[in-house]
């Protein structure tokens, strides 16, 4: 195993290292709303700091990588991918934190309904996080194919959840600015799982060069 | 003047180039709309695939270009800002194509309002991505702060638009899929100054070293 075998697999280390923290302010900023919880909203605010230096030291690392060990082909290919998936990565954090931002906001008044589609909707999206990352470091073993077609579950939940907020303001527009809040956190969500497509879409790039953000998803996995 | 050097200012035509066609599909999505052109409208989804065939090449030439010329500092930089750029442009180019979709749907509706704030905050955007672009290719020579504080006024004019469409649908439910596609359409644009935001980061970013994007920006341009 040489020097640069073994800076890519710290590379793959941290890259997967600020994919759990994502998945983990995702998973939090949501359960903060859900549990109606601000201490724990207050902390996924906190810890995105360590999300964005986690995005500049993998930029910055991987910048020293190309230019000092000349990578070709599959390891160039592999580097510039860590760049991308990890901007994308941080957007989610993000995201995250908007999340929280509403759900501190949304803590302090009643609770205008159960939450039900919003903690189905982190929770696919986590799985896509995963399994879009899993993909990558990998070295493409599985397609992220199932990734992509997720997606859209997440944008018919987030649909469905406008639809259902739009009948209470409809009903009582005294619940419009609670139910305004929510339907954004239910718009982070979708954003941050066409982050996830993203990122899928990246990796499926990288190991099989085909142009899948322009395609047609094959219906085969 | 080098082959590289050629090869460099090649790709920056390049960049400028899906700038001007995404600047152009921004316009033309949401003067479908406010002109009622359905053609129009179908003629910036069949562009699409001009904005995607490019983001392809220029992510290839930039792989090329570091494989091949092993390009160091400033250079390796500039390529490598030049393939995170492409993938923002890519997805403002899809957004585009979204608001084309709903003006296509709006136009076979009757008119439910005069579209004053959407034709505004298309100018923003465009005049956002012209900037980024404008600061990326003349190599630093001014930052472009003012992008990063105009997204602000589109975030404001979002909430407006969406505020607006809320008295709609809650004195008349009848106007909700109409009022809806409009919020989307505004949506849409709120995310491509998002996108803008990112480019102007990153170019900052390249240009300083400066890690804009978890900062506040400075009160002086």
């Amino acid at each position: 195993m040489t020097i640069f075998d073994e800076e890519l697999g710290a590379l793959r280390e941290r890259v997967l290292k600020i994919g759990s923290l994502v998945e983990m302010a995702i998973r939090d900023s949501v359960k903060s709303l859900v549990e109606r919880d601000s201490d724990l909203a207050r902390k996924v605010i906190e810890r995105d700091h360590r999300i964005n230096a986690l995005d500049v030291e993998i930029d910055e690392e991987c910048t020293r990588l190309i230019a000092l060990r000349q990578p070709k082909a599959k390891d160039l290919r592999f580097i510039t991918t860590a760049m991308k998936i990890t901007t994308d990565l941080e957007r989610m954090g993000d995201l995250a934190e908007d999340i929280a931002e509403r759900a501190i906001e949304l803590n302090e008044e009643p609770q205008l309904k159960p939450y039900i589609d919003i903690p189905r909707m982190a929770e696919i999206t986590e799985e896509m996080v995963r399994e879009s990352l899993d993909a990558f470091v990998r070295g493409c073993s599985k397609m992220p194919y199932e990734v992509i077609k997720r997606d859209d579950e997440v944008d018919n939940l987030n649909a469905q959840v406008f639809n259902e907020l739009l009948f209470y303001m409809i009903q009582d527009p005294n619940t419009v600015p609670r139910a305004t809040r929510i339907s954004y956190v239910s718009k982070y969500l979708e954003r941050i799982a066409d982050h996830a497509t993203n990122i899928a879409e990246m990796v499926i790039y990288m190991c099989e060069g085909k142009i899948i953000r322009h395609m047609k998803i094959p219906e085969e996995e």
